[in-house]
């Protein structure tokens, strides 16, 4: 096509793929959204950006950005459909020690920004399983969580500037480097998340935090939910607020773990049903793994615990969080599958579960619910494996688990985004005023609806 | 006016104040802003306030949101206008000690939450000097920021859900209790900081956080703002980043606030020029007030400050603190002023004061700065009087102080809004496609343009 050859002038043939080039773009690893883009251009500027996007517009082309391609909603599903890579626009720009920033291209995986930040004693603490193939452009785009939210909120609590090319291939700079910055409408906040649907977030800055001297990790068993929330309150009093990942791997998990990776092993010497890994970080001592031991041995006592291991070195915490980092794989390795990924108020999880798994047996006696959570943010990751392949059945399993979260004050989507997956929920659930100004906002800002068509925000 | 009697239909004959009643809202403390409104309507629920919204829209009405109407920007002025007054919706719905958040309306006065708070052993961490006044509506309508923004984040930072009414009068329910919500394009965030100009907020979901065991506070001369700096760092790493407040007062602050204030007096022994209030808090330790002193002990002896005064008790800081927050009261008894607000990289504040004095002196010799900040965000509210009440010269001023933030990397506008008193800096200085941005939102969410019209975003 003719647009292709203007498209391929913009960013040179060789970054112009088609056809086998773009078999990369082609994988969703969830198993649920793979399809072969048409085009995927990978430009090497901002300004290349903003050219492909002011043509694009002209010509009425939609384009979907994607950067690490890890997402698990659909986010860029694109069949024959033009992709926009930013996988090229990688560089680092600056770690800032004194102010406490980055400057980062949207391409940047976010494991290199991680070393990046450690070189200068410093942390970038977002981090989750994907964090190797990531990149900055989409956890930005998705407001991405993980493990350490409950520490360093998500990543819109991360972001302090940002720049985006608009549809029309406008650039707007909101590269802002400062804490305080009350100018206008909060234009960052609203592209942060949005999906790839308002905007291409081309370069960002972002906060960085000190390093921690000190980790100490546990794996905790205790014989409740309840029991785990007192927990995760009796070492947040006794640190100071200092824990940094509270995640709960129920039993399923851990066989299922066992079972598909090599070398994996029990949490316990003895099995148990309710596995918690707890960390905390301090920024003053060096000895807070002596304080998480006594804090445990002072719990086993009083029976408030079943079990704890605590962390001996970082080979040890390293396989603690490599059994915690294995559960999006674990999950879409097995098909059919119904993923959800909801929040709700934390004293609520137990209810929550109890609830939803009730409701599925009734709907599909032989489903076999699959689930994770952060515990520490009430956000579970549960996943159903229906008994059998049939989408009336799925939907109906879907609804049953956001009528469970919306009856305990819940959100459908806690973190990994709408994208696709969730675009009928968005339609049931949202409140509808909120829905018609999301719609108004897209209209404007997109009037030829060209950016990621389809996703985010239901017709 | 026949639409005056439909808007008393709606609040109440006694709730739509006209001629001398409005008095209260015709002031302006500023002294900038003072004109009277035709009509305040103050409605008792989101329901009232839907029900004035519906009808304004309809007959083209404007109306200009108010709430404790402390604002510093003009934000509320509308002389002749309708005015709406959330001061009667002033209900704590909710203290939830367990979950840490509180569901409030509008009207409630800042410091009637912090009582509210402190009574189950948490605090809402947001304050500044009209905390007695200012009401959550306007707080979270300029996004407010104030002396604990350095350990706890802005308003925008401290909100988890909102509801709103919107121009057409329809009620955006945002009301999530939740840490991780990604369900579409962030319209809270959004609605914060928007001056009343996209929706009426009335409700809202606020974070809490645990009550600190101890404050250590103090108040440190020293001879250089770069040993301020090192001091903050100093106590920032001895403590785990436990600063809530660094606060600098020049001179000439302790100068007039000794004038004007009866019982004030100097915070050392000898008078210094570089005047530090700094404040520690902890929830684990409680001999935070020993750290802090020996941490001055230390410096003192290494030559690193001047002089240290650690408040021992509840007076010594209360009388610390009131120093600081006669800030907005000292500013604005002189006039004319030229009032800005201004936020640069913390290591540039030095850099800003020089070359902004010495621009200011070559356009008017005879201008006397008068500035305080928030040290550790780079917050500083710098004022000038010029020598004349010439609107030119205050312009020209202006302008020279603007300069000088871009030249650093700034924003002109930190913590207290745009209002009227930025709009004329807000269409010279920010991004031309953001403004676009913000004008087109506002189009497309108010296509009459009633709410708070000519507030905010520059035509």
């Amino acid at each position: 096509m003719a647009l292709l050859q203007d498209f391929a002038a913009i960013v040179g043939a060789e970054n112009a793929l088609t056809g086998d080039d773009v078999a990369p773009w082609s994988k969703d690893w969830t198993g649920k959204y793979c399809a072969q883009p048409g085009v995927v251009l990978r430009p090497a500027s901002t300004h290349e950006v903003s050219r492909i996007m002011a043509l694009a517009n002209a010509e009425r082309q939609s384009i979907t950005p994607v950067s690490g391609h890890t997402g698990l909603v659909g986010g860029t599903y694109a069949p024959g459909g033009v992709m926009l890579s930013l996988d090229r626009m990688n560089t680092i720009h600056d770690i800032n020690a004194q102010g406490r920033t980055a400057v980062v291209d949207a391409g940047v995986v976010l494991s290199s920004l991680h070393g990046a930040a450690d070189a200068e004693d410093l942390i970038f603490p977002l981090t989750f399983g994907a964090k190797g193939s990531a990149m900055i452009g989409g956890v930005m785009s998705t407001n991405a969580g993980g493990s350490n939210v409950l520490r360093y909120g998500n990543t819109r609590d991360l972001v302090l500037g940002l720049e985006a090319v608009l549809a029309d291939g406008r650039v707007v700079d909101l590269m802002s480097s400062l804490r305080k910055d009350n100018s206008g409408l909060n234009l960052r906040q609203l592209l942060i998340g949005s999906e790839g649907t308002l905007g291409v977030i081309t370069k960002a800055v972002l906060k960085l935090h000190p390093k921690p001297r000190a980790y100490a990790t546990a794996m905790v068993a205790v014989a409740t939910l309840y029991d785990a929330l007192e927990l995760l309150n009796r070492v947040q009093d006794a640190t100071g607020g200092s824990v940094e990942a509270f995640e709960y791997m129920p039993r399923h998990y851990i066989d299922v773990h066992m079972a598909r990776v090599s070398g994996a092993r029990e949490p316990f010497d003895a099995p148990h049903d309710i596995n918690i890994l707890v960390e905390v970080a301090t920024t003053t001592q060096t000895d807070i793994t002596d304080t998480l031991q006594q804090i445990m041995a002072n719990m086993m006592e009083q029976g408030a615990i079943l079990d704890a291991v605590v962390a001996q070195n970082e080979a040890q915490r390293g396989a603690m969080w490599e059994r915690r980092e294995a559960a999006a794989e674990l999950t879409f390795w097995r098909q059919p599958i119904v993923d959800t990924d909801v929040a709700v108020p934390l004293d609520k999880v137990p209810e929550f579960l109890d609830r939803a798994s009730a409701r599925i047996a009734e709907a599909d006696s032989g489903a076999e619910p699959f689930y994770i959570a952060h515990l520490g943010d009430g956000n579970i990751h549960y996943g159903v494996y229906p008994s059998r392949d049939d989408d009336a059945l799925k939907d109906r399993i879907v609804e049953l688990i956001e009528d469970t979260v919306q009856d305990l004050g819940g959100s459908f989507s806690a973190e990994h985004g709408v994208g696709l997956s969730k675009l009928n929920t968005m339609r049931r659930r949202k409140d509808p005023v909120a829905l018609d100004m999301m719609r108004k906002i897209k209209t404007v800002l997109d009037p030829n609806g060209i950016l990621n068509p389809g996703k985010l925000i239901p017709d």
